[in-house]
C-alpha cells in the first residue's frame, strides 16, 4: 500500500473526474457500494487468482469469543471481505436493486480493490479500478459501445497509439478443445495460457503437461493460436470482425489476437485489452460475462465491462491537459496580526477572482525551503504579506 | 453499509468535486492514504469510542496459521485494520513524509471510513469524511482559516442558517477541574459531558457519580456549562473571542459554547462544530490536536483540522446548483443494425456537443417503464433510434 502526496493526488482527481466526465457523455450512471462485502458474495465467484488474495475481515464480539472456541477453523473467523474488483459487487449491485435498474444499465466507477499479493514493484495492495460495464444488452452492441468509450477516454486523456486486442472465450474453447479434448475445468487452462507472454511457451507447455495434457497436443495448439485468423462462417468470428470493423471506422487500432485469453474464469464471450507500444503491460481489459447476476438469485442478466488500469493510465496522461487555468497564488505572512488581515483580503479577492486559488500561511524559519515547497506544489506567485494588503 | 444508485451517486460525486475545488481556492492540497493502516497506528490513537469500533483485518497464509497454534488470543490474529477516521492516518502520513512536505501544509480529503457500530438509521458502517487540516500552524490563523472555509463550502452549497458553536478543550479542563478537582481521565470525562444533549444532564450526573465525583459537584459544574460567558482576560478566553469576531466580520454565524465538548481524546485547544437548525446532528466538527505527529515518531508538530459530514450535507444541499448543463440524450432502438447506425451518430454528435450526454440503447420490452427509468436518471430528451439517424 502507499501514501499519495500533493501534486500527485490532485493530477489523479483530476484524471478521475475527466474519465468520469466522458463516460457520463455515454450515458454511463455513477453507483457506489462498500468497500466490505459478505464473504459469501466474493468467495466462489470465479475470480481466479484473485480469489486467493482476499483480505478477509475478523469477526467481532460475541460471534468472534464463539469461533475462537477449540475446533474452529481460520475459514470461521472472518465474515467480511474487501473487494478485489469491482466486478463482482456490481453483479451482487444489480441482483440486489434489479426492479429499481433501467434496462440496460450502465455504469462507470472508479474505487479501491485490494488483493493481498506479495509487495513488488508497481503493484500495490490498495489499488483503484476504473470500470464501464453493460448489464442486460446481450449483442455486440455493448462491446462496441465500451471499446469506442474506453478508446476514446485514452485518446482524450492525451495518450496516443494504444490497440485494442480483441478474441472471443467461445472461439478459445473451440480452438483448446479441437487440441486438447473437451474440457472439464477450462478456468485452469485459461490460467496457464494466460501466462504465455509472461513466462514463455515452455513454460506454459511444461504446465499444462502437470495438469494431464500431452505435451505435443499443447504445443499445437500454442502454434495454432500463434497464427489464427478471423474465418467470418464462424458466427464467433463474424461478431468479432464486426466489432474491429466498427472500431476501425472510427478511426481507433484493433485487431483480433488469437493468444489473448485474460487469467479470470468468469468470461462467456468476447474478450479485450488495449496494449500500448510504449509499456509491457495492458493499459485496460475487459470482456463479456453473461449471467453472473444468477449467483445472487437474481435472473442470468448479460453483462459486458471494461476496466482501465488507473494507476497506469495517469502515468501516461498529458499533464497539460490538467492544469487549473487560474493562479495559484501563496501569501506569506510574518505574524499572526498579519495572517488575520491576509486571510480577510484573501477572502474578499477569491469572490472577485473564483479560479484563483490563495493559501494564506505563517512565513517558514527556512524561507528557501517553504519557497521552493510552493513552487513544487503549483504555485505561481509567492507574495509577502505586507504586499499583499497594501 | 449501503448501495448507493444513480442518481444519488451523481450528486454526491458533483457535491464531492465542489467541495473540493472550493477548498482548493483555499490552497488545501489532496492526499491519497490506504485505507488499512498497521493496527499499531490505529490503536491507542485517543480516538474515543471509535477506535473500539475498528474492523480488523486477519493475518494471512503462515503467519495466521502461527497464532491460530493453542493459547493465541484474538488480539494477534489481525495485523490491519481499517481506519476510523481520517486524522490519525493524516498524522501517520505527516510523520512518514515529514521532509518532503511544505510548511504549514494544508490537506483536504474526502474519503471512507469504516467503523463496526450496531447497524442502525442514519448511520453506516462505511461512511465518508469531508476533511480539511492544517499542519504546522501553532496560532489561531488556523482555526481561523479552516473555519472560515468550512463555512464558505457550506454557504456554496446552498446551506443558509448554520452556526458555529466554539469552545476551548484548555477551558474545559479549567472549569471541570475547579469543580471536580484535577483530572486523571479528563478523556472519560469529556465522553460523559459530550453526552448532555443525547442523554440530559442527569444520566450525565449519574455516569460521572459512577467514575467516583461528586453528585452535587457535577450539579453546580453543569449549571456554571449552561451558562458561562466568555472573559477575555484569561489569554485561551481571548483567543476564542478573536476567532468569534473575526468570523462575524466575515457575514458568518458564531457563538462561544460552554457546553460543547467533543467525545474525541486527542483534542487540546479550540473545538468547534457547526449546528443547523433544521437538523438535531452537527453539521461538522473538528478542533485542535497538536503534537500528534510525535506518537508516529515525529516532532510534536501543531494541527487543527475541521470536518464536514459528508452524508449529511449531501441531504441539504441546493440541488439546483449541480445540474450538468448539458442536454441528456437516450436514443432507444429496435434492432442492433439501428443500434450499430445510432453508436456512430452519436459519436459524430458528441464531438460536436461536449456538454451533452448522449446513451444509446436497446428499446426495451416494456417501453413504458425504461422511459420512466431514463426520466429518474434524468434524461431529457427521449428518441427513437431511427429518428436519430434520419
Amino acid at each position: 500500500m502507499r501514501d499519495i502526496g500533493p501534486p500527485e493526488a490532485d493530477l489523479r482527481r483530476r484524471v478521475a473526474n475527466r474519465i468520469l466526465d466522458i463516460y457520463a457523455s455515454y450515458g454511463y450512471e455513477v453507483i457506489e457500494t462498500p468497500a466490505l462485502e459478505d464473504l459469501a458474495v466474493l468467495v466462489g465467484s470465479q475470480g481466479g487468482e484473485n480469489e486467493k488474495l482476499i483480505f478477509k475481515v475478523l469477526k467481532r464480539g460475541a460471534r468472534l469469543e464463539e469461533e475462537l472456541q477449540p475446533g474452529a477453523g481460520p475459514g470461521e473467523l472472518a465474515d467480511l471481505g474487501l473487494r478485489f474488483d469491482l466486478t463482482v459487487p456490481l453483479a451482487r449491485f444489480v441482483a440486489n436493486h434489479l426492479n429499481d435498474l433501467p434496462a440496460p444499465f450502465k455504469v462507470a466507477r472508479i474505487a479501491s480493490a485490494w488483493r493481498a499479493e506479495r509487495p513488488q514493484r508497481g503493484r500495490y495492495r490498495e489499488f483503484p479500478q476504473c470500470d464501464i460495464d453493460i448489464v442486460g444488452e446481450p449483442g455486440i452492441a455493448a462491446e462496441i459501445e465500451l471499446c469506442s468509450a474506453t478508446l476514446d477516454v485514452l485518446q482524450k486523456l492525451g495518450i496516443s497509439g494504444p490497440n485494442l486486442r480483441l478474441n472471443d472465450r467461445r472461439l478459445i474453447r473451440q480452438t483448446v478443445e479441437r487440441y486438447l479434448g473437451s474440457l472439464d475445468q477450462p478456468g485452469e487452462v485459461y490460467i496457464a495460457l494466460d501466462k504465455i507472454d509472461k513466462i514463455g511457451e515452455d513454460s506454459v507447455t511444461a504446465e499444462l503437461s502437470g495438469q494431464g495434457y500431452d505435451a505435443d497436443d499443447v504445443r499445437r495448439l500454442l502454434d495454432h493460436m500463434a497464427t489464427a485468423e478471423l474465418h467470418p462462417d464462424n458466427p464467433v468470428e463474424a461478431d468479432l470482425g464486426q466489432i474491429l470493423e466498427f472500431l476501425r471506422a472510427q478511426g481507433f487500432s484493433a485487431s483480433f489476437d488469437p493468444t489473448l485469453v485474460r487469467g479470470i474464469g468468469y468470461y462467456t464471450g468476447p474478450i479485450f485489452e488495449v496494449a500500448h507500444p510504449d509499456v509491457p503491460y495492458s493499459l485496460a481489459g475487459g470482456g463479456r460475462y453473461d449471467g453472473m447476476p444468477a449467483r445472487f438469485g437474481a435472473p442470468p442478466l448479460p453483462m459486458c465491462g471494461f476496466s482501465i488500469g488507473f494507476d497506469r493510465v495517469c502515468e501516461m496522461v498529458d499533464r497539460l491537459l490538467f492544469t487549473t487555468g487560474g493562479p495559484k497564488i501563496a501569501v506569506t505572512c510574518a505574524t499572526e496580526a498579519e495572517l488575520l488581515r491576509c486571510l480577510a483580503v484573501a477572502r474578499e479577492r477569491r469572490a472577485k477572482e473564483p479560479t484563483a486559488a490563495i493559501s494564506v500561511v505563517r512565513r517558514a524559519r527556512n524561507v528557501r525551503k517553504q519557497q521552493e515547497d510552493l513552487r513544487t506544489l503549483g504555485y505561481t506567485d509567492i507574495i509577502d504579506g505586507a504586499a499583499f494588503t497594501s
